[in-house]
Parts: C-alpha cells; structure tokens; sequence
C-alpha cells in the first residue's frame, strides 16, 4: 500500500437473503440463500442520496479499490477512479462494489455448498441472468438503506447490468454509467463465450463441472478461455503497439514449439494466471448470463415480449445517462453503444454520449486513465450539484 | 456432380523430391524425401507460358477444383474461380494447385512416416516456414517443366506464399495475386494462432504430438482451435445477419449448458467437422509457419537482415501485382495490405490495389464471388493478352 488518494485498507462484507424464502430466477428456478460479498468506501449521507454502485465485469470482484492489506502492494481493480478526490469521489461519495450471484469470490456460485446436498453445486446451480444479479444487487442495497442510488457505473458486463438498472429498476437510481457494452449480445458476442465454454468442457478435469473434490481442476481449459478473452479486450494496435513482433529472451527463432514471441509469454502468462484466481464453472455460468443479455427482449416479470429497446427504456427518461465507447473496442463495438443512444433518446431520457478515440481496445474504459477521470469526475460532479450533494 | 463451367472428375497427383539429398530447410534441418500432392486443371501450352500456380490457405489442400467422383457433390475450395470459362479460364490456362510442405492432404507433414524410423514423425518433424513450403513448390514447377509462372494466386496464407514467390523467386513468375493477406503476421495474428495451439496442447489426447498409434486424437482441442479460427475468419456484421441472436431448434432459452444459440451450434459443427478432416500437429506447424512469416526480415539464404519491406521486393519490379483486401477483414486488415503495396510501389512494381467493400470478413475472398470473378478475371485477361495467350 503506497499511493496517495487511496481508500486505504478495505474489507469485503458479505449480505445474505434469501434464507427462508427462495430467490425466484428468471428462469423460473429457486436459489437460496444467496451471500453476496461486496465493499463499500467513503461514508452514506444522512439522506443517503450518496451512493454510488460499481458494477464488476466478467472476472471481477468486490474489491474494487484500496488495498487489502498493508503489505498489499495490488489496489483493487478500479482504484484509479475510486478515492479520495478520484471521479468517484470517498470523500463525497458512499460508492459500493457488489459482486454478483454466479461468482467464485466470495458470492454464491457454482463452487458454493448447496445446503440440500452439503456438496458444491458444480452444474446443478441454476443459470443466473444480468436480471437476476441485478436483483440480487437490489436486495443488498435494501439492506443497506437506500432507496435510490445516485449512480450506477460499469464497464463490459458491469454495463450490462448499468442497463438493466436503468430498464427495470429506473425508480432506484438517478444516473447511469454504462462503459464499452452493449444492450444485447451479439453472434459473434456469443460465438466468442461458447468458444471458451467449449475449450472449459474439453478438458477432462472439468468432469462435466463435478471437480471440486477432485484433486486435479480444468486449469488448462480455463486457461485457454482467457487467453481468447484476453485477445479481444485489446485492439490490433495495442497488440502491435505492446509486442509487435518482438521475441521472448531469444535473439533468433528457434524453430521449436515453445513461447517464441513475446505476445505468445504474455499470454500464457494471462492464461495461467487466471487459473489460480477463478473458478472454471463460474466462467461458464457468468459468460452464459451474458450472452442471454438482451434488453429489446422481455424483461423478467413482464407479460409479453418488448420488441424494442427504446420500449425497454419505457420508464427510464428520469434516469441521466452518460455513455462511453471506444473507437478501437471490436469486442463491444461503438455502433451497439450508438444503438443505446438511439433507444434512450427516442424513450425521452437524458443522454451523455462519448465515442472516445482509443486505441486500447475494449480495456481502454479501464486504461484510459485521465480521459475517464476527467470524463466521470465531471459528469458525477454536476450530477452532485443538481442533487445538493 | 452437377455444374457446368466444372472442370470435371480430377485426380490428385504427387511428386517426390528430396529422395537422394535432403531438403535444407530455412532453420537448417534436412527433410526428405518430400512429397507434394497437386491437381492440374487444363493444358500447358507449346511454349509452357500459360501456367497459374494456386495457393492454398492454412486449412487447405490441392483439390481445388472439379469433382473427386461422379458422385461427390462438393467441389474443389476454389471452384468459382477455376474452370471453363470463369476467373482462372482453363480453356486458357494451366491451372496447378500444391499443397504444402507440413499439411495432412498427401503431402510429407508430422503424420508422415520418417524413414529412419519407421514410425509417423509426430513432433520429431522439423518446423517449417513458408519460405520452405515455396521452395518445395518451385520444385515441383520445375519437374512440370515450368520456367516462369504465368500467376501465383492466394489469399491468407496463399497469398503470404505469392508474395513469398514474388519477393524470392521473382524471375519464376509473370505476376502475383495476393488476396486477404500480410507481408508479416502481426502480434494479434500470432496471439490468435497461439491460443489455438493452446487448445491443442491442452488435450491429453495430444500427448507431445504423439497420438498417431493410440486410438485417442485430440479432437476437442483441434476442434476448438478451429473454432476460435472460424470467428476470425467472419466479420461481426457477417455473424449478425447470418445468425443474430436465434435460438437453434427451441422457442425460448434452455437455461442449460448445451447449444441453444444458432451460431453456438454452428460453430460446433465447423469444429466437429474439421477434427475428421484434419491433422492438428499439420495445424501446428502450419500455424507456426504463418507466425514466422515477415518479409521484412532476412530472407533465407541472404547474408543479413533486409529490415525494409521495400527492400524485400527489390528483385520483384518486373513482377505484376494484383493486391487485394476487404474492409471488414479484422483478421488481415486493409492497411497490412496498403503497407504492401507501399513496399512494392518503392520497390518500382506494377500494382494494382483494390480494397474491396465487404461485409463478409476475411472469408470474403472466397465468398464474395461475382466481384472477385470479375476482378481476377480481368486481371488474367489483361495478362493473357500482354503475354500473347
């Protein structure tokens, strides 16, 4: 732990709901308890119209920012925008990081104990949906007290569920963040999930997702998932820009089949990594809610289908809007942003619309660091006054 | 059986090299004896000026046009642009197709029996570039008794293989057609091979390459390297209109882990289908070969590093270029083609470029036909005339 403007040293909590009464999916499926961990940084107001929900991707977690320890020397994963005078101000924000049902750090999820069996669920958990974490999300924030949300932030997936707070729960919150996403999957979207589910199920460890008393577990799948993940949360250029064709501790080819370049090291690296990180059925569960994702479909508890996004943004025009993408993100590209803009405004909402100039692929919403500082710092400060905050 | 304009029942032929001294290959190992499997479609003419050598792709082989029986329904790759009357005119043309040093269709590759040792090479096979695979097909021009190639003519990696022919054997050829390719595989390119790769290593049916002699392949991997291909090798828009977001075979989703989405089962089928086709140690060295490539670098046999792509094209002035791209190709993007035609218009070449608009992605060389007909089809025309054919 040694930067300036941190949250300083942060505990994950936990919630848990559902313990007499089953959560109800939205695939009909019941699920219960449910634990949710998550972090919170800065203090509420006495009005508790302070607070800010961050909203984690694919692999992420609770902690998203300071240190957990003081020998830490990793901050959380968005601790560039999280802190004292940061775009998400502690010292004037009560800013929450929730993780997600289907997790491995810390949530329930495919690796917890099923309380009916005393084993883990492995595949026997029940598919979870961007609605159902979202929901979850709101049982948290009951918990907590607060009745409507200053804002709600994410980037990937974190988007998503943005979106879903703002289509389905639009009288909680006040503002929106969704960063490099998309309203609905895609093919190719999808293409890419069943990709690293199917290089999860290829491996024999993974054993139809009963491994969790085994001693071997489906590293070299999970391992092979992230590195095709990995490859699309950069752009061409950021690749080209990061390791051409630069060669690993080598001055010449060696005509042999290990790590020559150093592309090749690096993604290895990611690859192996991960394994010691993340839990391969909740890669499964979590991707699977993701490409399910489709807001211009019918929402959970509806009665029919709402064949159009701007109808899934019915009752949001009193939510504000400020939505990002990037130029050089082929994972979730800027025309899907534009599709959100369209539906927004044509369903009367407020709209802040950015297509930053990036080279950095998908991860720019994380690694643009001034660009979103400035950006989110300014949007969150005017939306602070408008709410006496 | 079906088409006119076919080139009809076709046989593939071999041709064996390398028996008494051993091929030298760019790393410096030896390999022989060689043998290459090639189709031919038309006559050579009396004065052996009329013959267009075609390129195949990683994935490919030497059928690349006409039928194999009277019975067999699907014709050669490359069947729309070869025959009577269309782009490569046989009535006009002596059309040859090789294939490669390394690859699994008839030709000397890691499933091929060593000699010394009586047992199928596996790992043991020296890696190959394309570079090597050019040589070898020089061979085989010349045991036609071909003196100077009318065309070479590829896309992806038959067009790394023109370009190949163009930068190190201009005197062997008249004019060179690379489509969809680049003069040097970029980090992503590699990152995206590697991930392959990674999938193969990760089946234990693998076993270090040596799987010949057991009764397990391993498919999973191969076919999920196939499948992260196959993404590249479509654009998103060409993934969106061809599937969308329906659902395969059911109303509503499954919430379950099996194919739900078309394109999910789609690309399970192009990765099943592939394993019964094809070797994944080829794919390997194949991949591998595609990776080295960069004709910025030294060339073999030269005493030193030629770091300018113009430099590398020095000797091809004499040569006609036909350099091809298409917009939505993310895989070989537009500018590694425009970098091309930079290098050969300093070089002093005769180039034509087109950058053709297309929805279709990488694949769009081959599927975009009616404007590829039309374009390589006046490019031959032209040719022919120039050369009095």
């Amino acid at each position: 732990m040694t930067h300036d403007h941190s949250v300083g040293i942060v505990e994950t909590q936990t919630f848990t709901f559902a313990q007499e009464t089953p959560f109800v999916l939205e695939s009909g499926a019941t699920l219960g308890p449910i634990t949710l961990a998550y972090q919170t940084y800065g203090q509420l107001n006495a009005d508790r119209s302070n607070a800010v929900l961050i909203l984690h991707a694919l692999s992420g977690g609770a902690h998203a920012a300071g240190y957990r320890s003081v020998e830490d020397t990793k901050p959380g994963w968005w601790d560039t925008a999280i802190g004292p005078g940061k775009a998400f101000d502690t010292n004037r924000f009560f800013v929450i990081c929730s993780n997600i049902i289907g997790s491995c750090y810390g949530s329930t999820g495919p690796a917890s104990v099923n309380p009916a069996t005393g084993k883990p669920y492995g595949l026997t958990f029940p598919v979870v949906t961007i609605g159902d974490m979202v929901r979850g999300q709101e049982r948290l924030i009951d918990h907590l007290g607060i009745e409507r949300l200053l804002c709600v932030v994410g980037g990937s997936m974190g988007g998503m569920q943005a979106l879903e707070w703002a289509a389905h729960h639009p009288e909680r919150i006040r503002a929106a963040i969704p960063l490099a996403t998309t309203a609905r999957s895609n093919a190719m979207q999808i293409a890419l999930s069943e990709v690293g589910r199917q290089a999860i199920y290829a491996d024999p460890a993974w054993g139809g997702g009963d491994y969790y008393a085994s001693d071997r577990r489906p590293d070299a799948g999970l391992a092979v998932a992230r590195m095709i993940a990995h490859i699309t949360y950069l752009s061409e250029e950021a690749m080209h820009r990061k390791f051409g064709r630069r060669l690993q501790d080598r001055e010449q080819f060696g005509y042999q089949f290990r790590t020559e370049f150093e592309v090749e090291s690096y993604l290895r690296h990611q690859g192996l990594s991960f394994t010691q990180r993340f839990d391969a059925n909740s890669y499964l569960f979590i991707t699977k809610a993701m490409d399910y994702f489709d807001l211009s479909q019918s929402p959970a508890g509806s009665n029919g289908p709402v064949n159009s996004l701007a109808a899934a943004f019915a009752r949001s025009q009193h939510v504000k809007f400020l939505v990002v993408s990037f130029t050089s993100d082929w994972l979730y590209p800027s025309h899907q942003s534009k599709e959100i803009v369209s539906a927004l405004t044509a369903a009367g909402a407020d709209v802040s619309y950015l297509d930053i100039e990036s080279s950095a692929g998908h991860d720019a919403f994380l690694v643009e660091v001034d660009t979103m500082t400035r950006l989110l710092g300014s949007f969150m400060d005017r939306l602070a006054r408008e709410e006496g905050i």
